[in-house]
């Protein structure tokens, strides 16, 4: 098989290196030196050489074995993609932990070097990988980017244009987010912050750039001080017209490469404040450890709160985004109906020529998972135009896309059954709407830790002994990253399970269910925390729903739904009919109102 | 006034130490050198000069100011009697934050000394003092116990008898314990484990005592290696015969006294194996570093996980429990009908008489908590013979209240109305209520950690822009102590919040509502985590109410109900007249089936 060769090569040529540096193994991680989720394709190493796709994971190389290690939405993936890569499956226990670092230490000897490229780590951890490898004798090395001498036609940098985020959609000018930026920096007697994370910078400027896959962000680098702030550009992605603009924000535009050399020429007297999570390591080192002031950035903050403006837009976008999967909806319906086969891809593509109809669109938020029986329990699934599944009208069809609009991002899953179903499909699609329900409709103190909300949405199938292997909500970003820190609904004391609530989050409400090899079952709207009620000095919060498409009731288990689920439920579809309505026209609006009938 | 001139010249000698010794702060904690919740009078330093009686809180003295950190279970008791002491109240706003660190660091100047008795503080307590304190170029030192040169009359070592907890009751002989303990040992390449909290070292020699206020344990440290045990402990304690038992076992008893010379003359090249958040810092910085092996202790996951002998005895001792409540509130009905007015004191009494008619009663399991109206409110009120308030048939009353037997230790409030409520009344009540039901019916998967469930039982009061200042559970011993390490239903990260729950665990579910200067409102059951179901290899758990008293169901508010708590209630109800009607008189058993009615 040409793909097992290919790959066969790949991992020689790597050991091959290893054994000229003397290292004993080689960590590559899914990260770029921005410390990216989706990173751009000039950072895909580990797609390169492992063929896994997914969107985490850590492949691990040693002289004897290769590994990699991703989490549960991913495993049935890897098992697909992995064979003839000469990789190996390691199935991680907790979503975010460096498990691979345990299977170093037990499988290295005291005295063995473990190498990685100190760019694409951050700073905190380079620090944590080190703590736990020195206790094992073990040496943490700085081998640079080893495998940029294997990979022949490697991207270069990307070079998508920047654009400006108008103030209109923004809600808010660059110059008064500086400016409340610096407020924050005053009081940490910090002399300069360092930004790396792309959304971080195209928030604080008002810009976006296509770098990123489904992200709207281009790659640079930040640098603000009380007066001065410097953005770190391939300065050709900017017109002049907008370097105008920035210099009239006092921001001067610098070459992306020329970061390290400008921090080397700081006052060393100077306090340096960055994300020690967010930087990486390369840069960091860089500092005097006294020089540095390491917290949260203050402008992960300031975006998580969405203001007003923003929040009005999000409303906007989402009936926008509701329309188009009216339409979507109605066409699959049709196509089936006619005895036609649509492929997953087909589908997802025509959802995103719908999205691509309305107002200020550009382009998907995340590659649509349309998964189809037992694709739906690939729970990050992507239907590629080749090995994409045929729909047909019987089983079930999981559908979680987004779109990216000027005036905000979307993200939602529906989950509908194209023929019968049986007792269990009922009972497991019934508890995941009422996890979803319950969690919708919680109402909590302000300051409320994602880890204390959690378990509502999981409480009906663990009643049926059944549960998920991923998080309950991601943060989500205003025409940003659809996957946006801090906050989010886990069972793990990670960023997301101990971030405090507070008033302008805007986070995924989306538990499921998955049966492997059978059909995935998910129910996905994303809820804006807004202010319920004041009780003495205590403020407390409730989910707004923003998402707006009907969810699927001619499937439930009756049972099993009780009184205030009924009215959730019921309520949730009269505002849909109510707000995309007056965008459809008579035969869209019969479909939605048969949808949005009440129970 | 008497007590104000006494406490200034308590404060001014400890002063006048600080001066001579040049120690600007001086730290004065809740805590014995053992780091028991409870201490012994001997180590009652906080309150001697406060006059603060609360079983929590950290008092700082400076020269300028003295404080008493507290919290929220306590702010209406300090309030009470702070005054005259010359403390002034810092409220605690996170239970079990060292906030009073930040107070110093905030107050004091660089260079300044705090000082404490290292006897008194854990060692990982000590650490995270001083790198706080270090932060901030403040110099942590070890005074010794400076109180003990003005404390006159304070009490001398506790030297109350041990018995044994027979094998019939413990479930197990204190050679297999051993056998099982040195077993984790081996795997951890331990020489010697320090034990130094009393309840484990009770648990695992299956002896008790009587050293604190009702807590059957006694004064004593151990050691454990592979093949020796020694139990350092006044002699005097043991009679004849159970030494004679203990050195059967392998236990060699030695004095109190002479463990720090015997850690001395220990191997320096041998691994010492201690919690260091139990373990006090005198003794644990007596170790080379390089000897530590730090872990919580196996001793307490051990006793956590109740056998099977102990669960039976626990289902047992609550149908004790139960029948004296049951004569306790017959009688209290009775007094309140013939129109006196007890005091809370002489029911607290009339209980603990009640529960000394029952089987192998000790003693109670801590004072009880009898809140009339506004005394409710005070989380941890004490009512003390003098000062208690009369109970009149109107009101509020909130019972909490348990017992010590040698087959168990209950824990049980009940809150009851003595006349006509009001709508905000019984809605908080039911509030409180449908949490409580809510958290006992969940199912979960084993390993779910109590930050997860927490808010279950605070749904319906958040709903109504309430809360409560207090987790909603803690760990309960095996006739030991009420408050038993690790797990728990807290809203924090901390050991309780995050232990993961396992089969056998014992806990009391306990939410509740206060308001101030009002009543207090708090129901409380104790729940066993038993299996109920397995799913592939995941075990399901749910609580098992081990607790058998009837819930007050004349003060509802049924709009509030819900069909699946309304089941709950019943069933409870059933429950309960089932296994007490048995031990009951004829007009107890009428009084009983009124009080289990369904509704």
């Amino acid at each position: 098989m040409k793909k097992s060769s290919n790959f066969t090569a790949k991992l020689t040529g790597l050991r091959n290196l290893m054994a000229e540096q003397k290292l004993d193994a080689y960590i590559i991680p899914t990260a770029d030196p921005h410390q990216s989720e989706y990173v751009p394709d000039r950072w895909a190493h580990r797609i390169w050489i492992t063929g896994f796709t997914g969107s985490a994971g850590t492949a691990i190389v040693t002289h004897k074995h290769a590994g990699l290690w991703t989490d549960a939405r991913y495993f049935l993936q890897a098992e697909q993609e992995l064979p003839g890569s000469g990789f190996e499956l390691h199935r991680l226990k907790v979503q975010t932990q460096a498990e691979y670092l345990d299977w170093l230490c037990q499988n290295l000897k005291p005295g063995q070097v473990v190498a990685c490229d100190f760019w694409c780590f951050s700073y905190a951890q380079l620090r944590m990988f080190d703590q736990t490898l020195s206790a094992h004798q073990l040496v943490l090395k700085d081998s640079g980017d080893l495998m940029d001498l294997l990979w022949e036609d490697r991207p270069g940098l990307p070079l998508g244009p920047v654009y400006e985020h108008l103030p209109k959609f923004a809600g808010a000018k660059r110059e008064d987010k500086l400016k409340r930026l610096r407020n924050s920096l005053y009081w940490k007697k910090t002399d300069y912050l360092v930004l790396s994370a792309l959304d971080e910078i195209a928030y604080l400027l008002n810009l976006r750039g296509s770098d990123v896959r489904c992200n709207p962000v281009f790659l640079a680098y930040m640098v603000v001080s009380k007066e001065w702030a410097g953005l770190f550009i391939s300065p050709e992605k900017l017109s002049p017209a907008l370097k105008q603009k920035l210099m009239d924000a006092s921001v001067e535009v610098i070459d992306y490469q020329k970061l390290e050399s400008f921090l080397k020429e700081l006052n060393p007297e100077a306090r340096i404040q960055f994300d020690p999570s967010g930087l990486n390591a390369k840069l960091a080192l860089r500092f005097q450890p006294k020089a540095i002031v390491e917290d949260s950035s203050p402008v992960m903050w300031m975006k998580a709160i969405k203001n007003e403006k923003e929040r009005q837009h999000i409303r906007n976008a989402m009936e926008k985004d509701g329309v188009a999967l009216v339409k979507s909806f109605m066409w699959l319906e049709k196509t089936l109906k006619k005895g036609k086969t649509p492929m997953e891809s087909e589908f997802a593509q025509y959802i995103a020529l719908c999205r691509s109809q309305q107002a200020h669109y550009v382009g998907e938020s995340f590659d649509a998972i349309i998964g189809y029986n037992a694709n739906g329990a690939i729970i990050h699934y992507k239907p590629d135009v080749q090995s994409s599944a045929k729909i047909k009208a019987k089983g079930i069809l999981l559908v979680d896309c987004g779109g990216q609009y000027l005036d905000g991002t979307t993200d939602i899953t529906r989950t509908i059954a194209l023929g019968k179903t049986n007792r269990a499909y009922k009972q497991q699609y019934t508890a995941v709407l009422l996890g979803h329900i319950a969690l919708a409709q919680v109402k909590f103190p302000e300051g409320t830790k994602g880890i204390q909300l959690d378990a509502f949405s999981r409480q009906y199938l663990w009643n049926l002994g059944l549960n998920f292997g991923h998080g309950t909500g991601h943060g989500v970003g205003y025409f940003m990253n659809v996957h946006e820190p801090p906050q989010g609904f886990v069972s793990a004391w990670n960023q997301r399970g101990q971030t405090p609530m507070q008033e302008g989050m805007l986070t995924s409400n989306e538990p499921g269910y998955y049966q492997e090899g059978h059909y995935g079952i998910r129910i996905e709207n994303l809820v804006l925390n807004v202010l319920d009620s004041r009780h003495q000095d205590q403020r407390y919060l409730r989910f707004e729903t923003v998402s707006l498409f009907p969810i699927e009731t001619t499937h439930l288990d009756h049972s099993m739904m009780h009184k205030s689920a009924v009215i959730w439920l019921n309520d949730y579809h009269r505002e849909v009919y109510k707000r995309l309505s007056p965008h459809l026209d008579a035969a869209e609006k019969k479909w939605l109102k048969v949808k949005c009938k009440a129970i």
